[in-house]
């Protein structure tokens, strides 16, 4: 339970715009005049929440009103991948005020990627004319487990150099505020249910790419798991499949349904795709091979995501990453075996759509981490 | 967000049994004093709370202390089976004070087992020397999905004239306090997490009996999907198998690895089980067929839960059920292939575990719905 009597029950009621007086939030929240005046002035201070006139006098001085500041403060947000970088500042609705993308390895290691992204973040604070001072936090996705509670990659497949990095010391000795850690797809699914799907109890998040994992929401919250590994539907078991993953196990999803497994299937029937990028600009084009094959892979995810359905029930599957640009023959193939597969009760009300903030999931996602921290804290 | 100035935010801080002022639960709480004296009289006339003696003085009158009153009410617990009933009183702890269990079928419909489940309760009261008056509640658990918000089962499979039965309504008129009904699966799942895993936050409960279902624990609160039909594993397709289910689906775990399906299997091996029972009999006896059969139902069903692991990375999976109480052969078969299809970090500090509470785990859990909603409204 979150502390009743803790300042984010006072900005809550000013999230919606209105202005309000003192009196008004002592009776909405209950609390005592004392706390509620402690809390006021802890959210001046930081910024959050501004003076906002002055509300009509019943005889005497007027009562001053209070508003939420939406762009009083920035807050700072990473998407770190495989082979990109996208760094972007936001306001605190999660609003993208400024934003770069990069080429950038993640292979790297955490020194050269974070320093790239503390340069990049001060160029952008330059360029929009802010100082460091305006943050009030930073938000970071990196494409692998991570124990949200520390911040640190948590034994990550694709990440050598990461494991156990204390990503949170390095940049709090550069940018104020609380530094948040998620896995990219957490942090996808969290940007695509704030912005688009708020009222949403139960949704999942799942990103078609170089790789295959999900971002699972339950109850309006991310669902992170005991060890921060919740969503790893890569390496759950395609039936009818056997072959090899890079995880050591056999038939695994991501073996047999990701981009590079597609990009694969297709050398061997002579084309030439290097990347994700390529497999979707085959599709685009026409390809007969390429469409053939990945509406095949979205069958073989559509299996796979029946069993999530059996199991979480959720009302909503977005599906985004970068496979996901390659349109409907993908979405096709997944909606078929989800519908074969599971039971009418489950499919009747749910939603399979493509993700519509797809290349911006992410750091809209890292942003809303930090404004629900700051509401939390 | 539950309303902080809500009578539960004072009767939360009361639940660790220790007294306390009212300057106390003041200052503890944050909320105004006007606040506090307004739920703790609410909480008096309910009972859930009672006057505890006087503090020490500081001069003048020494102040009342207030403590949390378990045995001031009870709630009433229900589990309704394919073929059983058991009905249980529980104090406010969710201690259970009597119980009964009878042979019923559900397939005598709602009127007929409910008001069985009526009968069974007033006998329950009567020969533990109270009247209806002292009941706080009553919760319920039914064999199928269960629109939790309204109490009315949701297509269920096996449950002939129940669709949409308004089992609130029925029990609202026999019995005072709130009524909640759900999934018999969810219900053990409850019971077992607040008895012996309050802590845990990520959480599966799995019943393997006639049919296989499972509860979902996430952030400690029970996960129902959109449509109440989480859970619902016994329909994910088991790689490798084509048997047709009841469901109309090849495939489904159920019809590969439930107790019904061993039964089958092991009539055609010449023995004669006719129920889980039977079946449990069997292994009990040293019979060899049945012992094979249990332990490669095991499996097939980790199989599946590895699947669910990779999905929600959970730190506790308790085997229930019927099937369970065959013992180690069972569990065994579980952890086999959970081990051997899931990725280490997931596993690495997953516990699977036969369920402790047994068959008290659905009156447990349905007491334990009640005494949180009462700690939630």
């Amino acid at each position: 339970m979150t502390d009743p009597g803790s300042a984010h029950g006072v900005l809550r009621l000013l999230l919606d715009g209105q202005p309000r007086t003192r009196a008004e939030l002592i009776e909405l929240t209950g609390l005592a005049r004392s706390t509620v005046t402690g809390r006021l002035e802890e959210l001046l201070a930081a910024g959050f929440v501004v003076p906002s006139g002055e509300a009509a006098s019943s005889g005497g001085r007027p009562p001053a009103r209070f508003r939420f500041n939406p762009t009083a403060r920035l807050v700072l947000a990473g998407d770190v991948g495989a082979t990109h970088l996208t760094v972007a500042l936001a306001d605190l609705t999660g609003e993208i005020v400024d934003t770069v993308t990069v080429a950038q390895s993640i292979d790297d290691g955490p020194e050269a990627v974070l320093t790239a992204f503390a340069g990049h973040a001060r160029a952008l604070l330059s360029r929009t004319g802010h100082s460091t001072d305006r943050l009030a936090g930073t938000g970071i996705g990196l494409p692998g487990p991570v124990e949200h509670s520390t911040g640190r990659p948590n034994h990550p497949p694709i990440m050598p150099g990461w494991d156990s990095y204390d990503v949170v010391s390095r940049i709090t000795a550069e940018f104020p505020g609380p530094v948040l850690v998620d896995n990219d797809v957490n942090i996808m699914a969290l940007g695509e249910h704030t912005t688009q799907y708020a009222e949403v109890e139960h949704l999942l998040f799942v990103k078609v790419a170089t790789g295959i994992g999900a971002g699972v929401i339950s109850g309006g919250r991310l669902h992170r798991g005991a060890q921060g590994a919740a969503g790893d539907i890569g390496h759950i078991q395609a039936p009818g499949h056997d072959e090899l993953c890079r995880c050591g196990n056999h038939g695994c999803l991501e073996a047999v349904a990701s981009a590079s497994a597609i990009a694969a299937q297709l050398r061997t029937a002579g084309l030439e795709p290097r990347s994700s990028l390529d497999v979707v600009e085959l599709v685009r084009s026409g390809n007969t091979a390429a469409t053939q094959a990945v509406r095949q892979a979205g069958r073989e995810i559509g299996t796979v995501l029946a069993a999530c359905v059996s199991l979480l029930n959720p009302s909503v599957i977005v599906i985004g990453g970068s496979l996901a640009q390659a349109g409907d023959c993908l979405l096709a193939g997944i909606r078929e075996t989800i519908y074969g597969r599971s039971l009418p009760l489950a499919t009747t009300e749910l939603t399979v759509a493509a993700s519509r903030t797809g290349r911006q999931a992410a750091v809209r996602g890292a942003a809303a981490m930090v404004l629900q921290h700051t509401l939390d804290s």
